[in-house]
């Protein structure tokens, strides 16, 4: 028969896919000898079967009823029983805790005759009452689905009445009569009397939360976060205990470190004469762990043995509720707490220390979400601030800027050297321009999904969202705090993207001191946790299999990412070594229409080309550098079409027309129009069609290379070709290449080693991976362009267009551009690695989109067997950690 | 001891591998006792070594020397002997015949003493001169590599000297002399003198067959034709026979039936006293295969004997070459013969009725690429017609026009009715609105892949290019002819793209009698052409598993397409239905700027659709309709930005501004500007986002089934949900429709049964297509855009911008927009058919994109277990004869 109904004896921690998190935990305790309120765990199997067959196990009733049996013997009451009526919580228990679900029932088996037995046994008219109460609205809203605002308006009522708004005003005659009043509610609403019979209760509870498990929040929360919709709920039943029987109750929620600082000893706050949920709600103000002590000693010292025996068992942070009813200590709940970022690492390396966890387990403790917010510059603590809104903490990061409120005024006042907060109601793709431009952006609507929070998340911009008590006037031009302060055009404030505080005035920023150790400004023990850091990022780099380089184009950004550990450039980008000053240059070479002048604008471009590599070669003098041809289309390079069209129309309507310069140029710009630019002529198209244009680019690194060897450096320079879709494009390319690298060993008498590899970020390159591999020294993939193509996703576009609606509908929990889509752009990452090794055994492959520096993709790509990441010199530390982490074996990043 | 030397003896017609196709055809001949000049084959496997270790094998010498012993024995001649020389004949013959691989080099054996035997044997001073001069120049050239051009200007001084340019004035002391000069010209060019032992004549001219396997022309063909580089050539070393040698001495070409016309009868040129090349060049007037009999009966009868045995040996067309030496017939070379597309389908009935082969075999021995030819217009037989150029055959089809020479006039005057042909120098992306509006294309540059030619054949549009011929001012606007005669805009021309010919005038055009029997305007037993395409077409559909249906959007092309024997609509696109006069309720819909007013605009579009889904599923009666719903970006059909920018302009220049609709509208285009719409909110994605757009569509198309279910009609609409890339898209969008469906149903009381599936043209649709398959009933690959996403090409930017020079560098032969690119997208097929199927076995997979109408798409799609193609109504026939072919086991639809 199975067995459906687990005594909190006969389960433990590990089996959370059957008993959920908590009735997992429960059971641990109980065994452990901690005192747990009796009780049982009724498990996901059942919910399965009650979702598919919308009925519960025939086993069920009899096993629950043993169970209840065996809780009825050990507390010695009775369900159901007037004279000593045992009373039962309901709490849902996922395995994963989920959004949406129906969280809790409580003082299941009152009725109108054990509500006599409280009373007597209680001797507390008002605490009884006020259990009856509670339990019809808690049942007759979560598991009838009577509307929650009716039991509310009813109660509001009653406080009206009695001229107050808060709840100690009513005595027990009033909750008596409000528990009548709610009960006709109820039968208002089913169409029947509240169920009295104290099993019926019980089943129906159980029925509901097993029905939570498919609301829409609950659908939408797993689909978001890919959380297999089959898993199903356990149920936790358990007797009552009461912090609210007077002489020696208490209640109070405990973390055995502080959860914030990750400083040594217990932390918590408890409440005398409460229910956990007045801890929660901060009805009263709390009193810190410490004064237990000195109230209850014996329960104090109980409790913090307890604690200190959960640390040791589940070596890590715990985070506890407990209750004393009359003295007598239970343990209602344990799991593994939730920390701050600083708190992960200090923790982590205290408890190292302590012997407690080893060193590869202390890696696991932490992760690049929580490095990377430890990076973001803060507000100064300490600073004097005003705070005008605290919002939607969209997009991490402390701004100061000037308010502008449209775009075109944040692009014209940042060039002129300004720094500038852009503000909004919302942001349309037509306000890019603007973000860009901002230090920060703010809007007052929208939440996490708004368009501006999802750009600027893309972007790395600090955001706030979602300020709605914030009164906008755009036409007007100003932006009026709730104490009626009025901030114009040009007035400054500051605002908080990692907390959602905005301030008016300018709050002094300060550096991270992580990035200052990075940059080696102060030393690895500067304080705990910068020395925290350095250690734990010491032993990732023991641990980690994945190198490490950057994206870099310069020779600056080149030296930062080798202060900041990167292993060499993974992508050196030449397209900005064609803007600027050098743009003529370029049109001069489009307009070109003889071989001749096209080499001769060439060859002009050739030395500053040279000059480039020269520099960013020294700066990684050693290491590789990776440097990707020219990748995007001419016309990129050139005035837009409407501009030139308006110019020739305001001319031709003054009896003129454009001078042949630019009229030449717009017949450029109307012969290279591409509708999907994306898609069109660029990468090696670029370089096979434009003869000569992508063997300059060789020869000017062949020859800076060529000239640092002779001057007795190691220059590692790599020649990468984009955007091959076919192994006949990258061929032929090559051995363009290797002629003239040839040339160039021959012309300085030098030998060179110069790998030539390509992109993988066009579908069809991944999926012809093996005969690219028999060509080429190394693949990196391009996962930007590689997700735009799988997806058909053109990022300029979609991401503010619809990448919103799309996460509240739960297509995606995360943009694919953020966190690498393994079942698509993976499988293709897999598919191309796998064949690509098995047919070059000596192929290095690696991954130079946005994806490598992201933590989770990290992990994939560790899993799918690539040798090196490559991401933005900001992201390296945090690549250097989940490398680790993933080389050490860490089966995922997040801490779900 | 490997084998690389077969005696003729020794092989026969199935070891092309091995042999090459020209060896293993005189291997089967001599087998076959018929007289083959005896020689032997040096085998791939040679090659393959040679090219491999830049040297032959050690065992090649001993085993040419034997086979030229045996060659001497039953020659009775000695190789080399001054007295009885033996001449060889050297031909390179690969698997495939392939142009750029070297030809032939014959009469080795000759020198300074091997002629004396020569002159002795035949008597014959001008022959053997004649024979030598040959040798010294075709091995010069083809051997060793001396300029051709140099041994042409020598033989050009001598006949100028003699004041003729005629080979004929040459006697034998010039040959003897020319012979001389050539020498002196290898000599100078070589540094070595001509080689004079024959042994070593034969080595170096087996060598350079083998080196020419690489030729750069060599190579380009393979990548283009994705000839695998590896399987090396073959070399065919056999006795020289002559036909130029007196009395009963011939030589002509044959076939065993007219491949012109398909006629029963032997068919063939002979010329008396000559050699092959001189019937091929076309030096005499030959004679027809008839006359031969009253010339020499015993020679003629004998071959006709010959070529029945071949073809009823090969069960097919033969093409032979023959040579009678002093009255002795010799067999040079049979294969099978290439034929006009007539002919094909009249010859395989023809043997089918025979009894030569069965109907399966017919089958086979035609193809969808004959069947398009016989599809297309032509011009009318006999008529009057004065060409004035035969240039480039770009694309099929008999185009009548006036002459404009730019796009807007073209655009212009077809939009008043006119019928034009676009004659220009070469076209680029600016020509391709008059392209689309022209009725052909006229280039006097270019070739096959040039910018016309590629796009004109993606248009299906009548092209010839690079008439150079003709003398074109594009500013004085006239074409001038080579007679002198000048053509203006508005003269009228006529092109036929099947020929590449040029017509001054109207020359009538008629309709395809295949065509007019698919329409059902003549009967099917009109002309044996017409019943051959009849019959052959009927086995054709008895013999295919695939269902072919159409892709049609108007009930017009509905019905020709049922004719043309559709088992219904694969793809019926609803773009259209948004143009006209409807743009305008479209443009309310985009700019309604609250829920109320797009629901309004989206119900005034409803009853519309309605109207079109009527007709096309009463068209369809009985045969399922697939209905892709609304497809597009929205902002496709509003104005484009520049031309309300310039307009915006132009009104402030006059102190004025836009109304405030179009300023409204420019706005909107602003708003939803996409950088790359074909990448942006478009798809499933609009339908998601824009709520109640596919709602009313698919509320149109299901009020439109229910009045004809009311009706007593069979309507079977299918729903087909666009650009999917994600299973979540799919889900959300079936939900929502099949609610309306529920609607639908229960308001007009009627069952429907209304399949939803979707297209699978992103390429993470068909990674992720198990999932996706769940849920789905069909999936329909839209391999167009699979393509575009799966390569990254816009077609719309890169056909005209790349192809050209793509094709010229053999990056491909053949466009993967016009035949499935196996490697890249076809394995997405496969992936998204195995999975799909596996995971859901009621899945009915199918094909809309062009490739449905493409033949080698074709037998790739039954490859691939596919359930049905979609094409256009025109290629209907051509896939119902390309999927039996394939049914019935084609392994391929060229008959390479």
């Amino acid at each position: 028969m199975a067995k459906y109904v687990y005594d909190f004896t006969e389960g433990n921690k590990d089996q959370k896919d059957l008993l959920g998190g908590k009735g997992a935990n429960l059971a641990e305790m109980t065994n452990m000898g901690i005192p747990v309120p009796f009780g049982f765990t009724v498990t996901t199997d059942a919910c399965k079967y009650y979702l598919k067959h919308s009925r519960v196990p025939d086993e069920l009733g009899a096993q629950v009823s043993a169970a209840i049996s065996k809780t009825e013997e050990r507390t010695g009451k009775g369900f159901g029983d007037p004279a000593n009526p045992l009373l039962l919580s309901v709490r849902s228990g996922a395995k994963f805790s989920m959004p949406g679900m129906m969280n809790t029932v409580l003082d299941i088996g009152l009725n109108d005759e054990t509500i006599e037995g409280l009373l007597e046994l209680t001797g507390n008219e008002r605490f009884a009452w006020d259990s009856y109460r509670r339990l019809v609205h808690m049942f007759g809203d979560t598991v009838l689905g009577v509307p929650d605002e009716l039991f509310e308006e009813a109660i509001d009522e009653m406080k009206a009445a009695k001229g107050s708004t808060s709840d100690l005003v009513l005595d027990a005659a009033d909750l008596k009569r409000l528990t009548e009043i709610y009960k006709q509610i109820v039968a208002d609403n089913t169409g029947k009397p509240f169920p009295s019979d104290p099993r019926k209760q019980l089943d129906l509870a159980i029925n509901a939360v097993f029905d939570s498990w498919n609301t829409e929040r609950a659908i939408l929360y797993r689909r978001q976060e890919r959380i297999p919709g089959d898993l199903g709920t356990a149920v936790n039943v358990q007797a009552m205990v009461f912090g609210n029987l007077g002489e020696h109750s208490y209640t109070g929620v405990a973390f055995t470190r502080d959860p914030a600082t990750g400083a040594r000893g217990a932390y918590g706050d408890w409440l005398e004469d409460a229910q956990g949920e007045d801890v929660v709600a901060g009805i009263r103000n709390a009193h810190p762990l410490s004064e237990l002590e000195q109230t209850y000693k014996p329960g104090h010292d109980e409790l913090l043995g307890i604690m200190d025996q959960l640390e040791q068992h589940y070596r890590d942070l715990c985070d506890i509720e407990f209750t004393i009813e009359r003295g007598k200590l239970w343990m209602l709940q344990t799991r593994v707490g939730k920390r701050t970022a600083a708190a992960a690492f200090i923790m982590a390396t205290h408890m190292g220390d302590e012997g407690l966890i080893d060193m590869d387990e202390a890696l696991q403790r932490v992760n690049g979400a929580q490095l990377t917010q430890l990076m973001f510059p803060h507000f100064a603590a300490g600073s004097d601030r005003t705070e005008i809104s605290r919002a939607v903490a969209a997009s991490p990061g402390a701004a100061v800027g000037k308010i502008v409120f449209d775009s075109q005024t944040a692009a014209d006042w940042a060039t002129a050297g300004e720094q500038v907060i852009l503000v909004r109601r919302e942001t349309t793709p037509e306000d890019l321009k603007g973000m860009v431009a901002a230090q920060g952006i703010l809007t007052t609507r929208g939440g996490k999904t708004s368009h501006a929070a999802v750009v600027a998340r893309g972007m790395g911009k600090t955001c706030v969202c979602g300020a709605e008590n914030l009164e906008l006037d755009l036409v007007a031009k100003r932006l009026v705090a709730p104490d009626g302060t009025v901030f114009g055009e040009g007035d400054v404030i500051s605002i908080d993207g990692t907390s959602g505080a905005v301030y008016s005035g300018e709050v002094p920023v300060q550096d991270s001191p992580v990035v200052q150790y990075f940059e080696g400004k102060v030393r690895h023990d500067h304080d705990p946790l910068v020395s925290a850091v350095h250690r734990i990022l010491s032993h990732a780099d023991e641990k980690r299999r994945l190198l490490v380089r950057a994206n870099a184009d310069t020779p600056e950004d080149a030296q930062r990412a080798r202060r900041f550990g990167a292993q060499g450039i993974g992508l050196c980008r030449t397209e900005h070594m064609f803007l600027g000053e050098r743009r003529q240059l370029v049109e001069n070479l489009i307009l070109s229409d003889s071989d001749e002048d096209r080499l001769a604008a060439l060859d002009e471009l050739r030395p500053l080309q040279k000059g480039d590599y020269l520099e960013i070669l020294e700066a990684m003098d050693g290491l590789p550098v990776i440097v990707r041809l020219l990748d995007p289309p001419l016309h990129e390079f050139l005035p837009g079409v409407t501009e030139l069209e308006v110019e020739a129309a305001l001319a031709r309507s003054q009896g003129g027309d454009l001078s042949a310069e630019r009229a030449q140029v717009l017949d450029a710009v109307h012969r290279m129009h591409e509708s999907n630019p994306m898609l069109g002529l660029r990468g090696v198209r670029l370089g096979l069609v434009i003869e000569g244009l992508y063997e300059m680019q060789v020869r000017a690194l062949a020859e800076a290379a060529a000239e640092l060897v002779q001057a007795g450096k190691q220059p590692r320079p790599e020649v990468m070709i984009p955007l091959t879709a076919a192994v006949q494009e990258f061929e032929i390319m090559q051995q363009r290449s290797r002629s003239v690298i040839d040339e160039v060993q021959a012309a300085y008498g030098v030998t060179l080693d110069v790998p030539i590899g390509t992109m993988i970020e066009v579908p069809r390159a991944a999926l012809t991976a093996a005969e690219i591999a028999e060509q080429a020294d190394f693949f990196s993939f391009g996962t930007n362009d590689l997700t735009q193509m799988t997806w058909a996703f053109s990022r300029d576009d979609v991401e503010g267009a619809f990448f919103g609606p799309y996460m509240e509908m739960g297509i995606f929990g995360v943009s694919p551009f953020e966190s690498i889509d393994p079942l698509g752009v993976g499988r293709l990452v897999q598919i191309a690695t796998d064949e690509g090794k098995a047919a070059n055994g000596d192929l290095e492959v690696g991954v130079c989109g946005e994806h490598g520096g992201d933590p989770s993709s990290i992990h994939f790509f560790e899993g799918a067997g690539v040798d090196y990441v490559s991401c933005s010199p900001f992201r390296v530390p945090v690549a250097r950690l989940e490398a680790g982490r993933a080389g050490a074996g860490a089966a995922g990043s997040d801490t779900r």
